[in-house]
């Protein structure tokens, strides 16, 4: 997506050992008329795919999945991160390793907000190594809902989760896919 | 406000010792119309106080403000909750205790996305004890930032937070104030 391409060059920031900085825009501080177009880029890639609701994982997914939700007109869900492992029987729980905080999240959603009726499209800010995006598509599965598709905004393709999780037989669509970023700060979309 | 009022006596749930979830519609699964309907509330509350930025912090802030930021058309930036106190100069910090969790949290902004020349709008799902609503306040402070106010969905007024704050000079708004919540569930509303 090409609005999305240009707002990453002019300003992202690339950091040494593969790191994008988005967060003048993206994941700290948000820009509300780029997520809105975001959304709308999502609507037109899944509509008819007869999405009801919109699934994310807490704290920076939740903007671009509310604004999703808010053009395919659905409620927007977030899971949670919790590091007990003492829950009682009413979530759906996942297990997700944190590459950025090493350390293992319990991730969960209340069983009252997702199941078998569920039409889910997922929705996140980054796909990297795909342990977030794993641990969404896990808890669809428990919950027995089905997953129309995962809509990322910013894809690093130089590291392995796109390529699992489309084996695995999800349709990712990401707005801007990476191919490379250098240490001098370039970065080379797909 | 009657939507968001109605909404609660339909939906929210009243547990003993003063809970009440909303996570149907609010903080959990959110419905992005009902909170588009709260941006443009906030937007009517606040026009003219020449607002320029949206604060909240994660997780369940992060949808209303980000709904306000389209309507005030200006940048939504989340507080990042922190249990490390090893932070390096790049972010104001202020120190939350969680009467949910228990926990003392460090809450962050970076310095590069709030100063001196920002008029801010506080936005949060709830208020209740304030101690969340007192930390954003302070991290302005610290900012040299403006503050024009606080935009809260639900006020819990019978828990001393809002009080705290309007006798700290700050303008509290929010759309609807609890007045009271019997064991049988029934609310009452200011």
């Amino acid at each position: 997506m090409e609005l999305l391409e240009r707002r990453i060059r002019a300003d992202g920031e690339v950091l040494p050992g593969g790191i994008l900085k988005v967060d003048g825009f993206l994941n700290h501080q948000m820009d509300p008329q780029l997520l809105m177009e975001l959304g709308r880029e999502f609507h037109r890639l899944f509509a008819g795919e007869g999405v009801n609701k919109i699934l994310t994982i807490e704290a920076s997914g939740i903007g671009p999945a509310c604004f999703a939700g808010l053009v395919f007109g659905c409620p927007v869900l977030f899971a949670k991160k919790n590091r007990t492992r003492n829950l009682s029987g009413e979530f759906w729980t996942s297990t997700v390793f944190s590459f950025t905080h090493h350390v293992e999240n319990t991730i969960l959603v209340s069983k009252k907000y997702l199941g078998p009726g569920d039409r889910v499209l997922i929705v996140d800010d980054f796909l990297a190594n795909g342990a977030a995006l794993d641990g969404l598509i896990t808890l669809c599965e428990e919950a027995g809902a089905s997953v129309a598709g995962a809509g990322i905004c910013i894809e690093k393709a130089f590291q392995p989760g796109g390529e699992r999780i489309r084996a695995r037989g999800v349709r990712v669509e990401s707005l801007a896919r990476i191919r490379s970023m250098s240490d001098c700060g370039e970065i080379e979309f797909c």
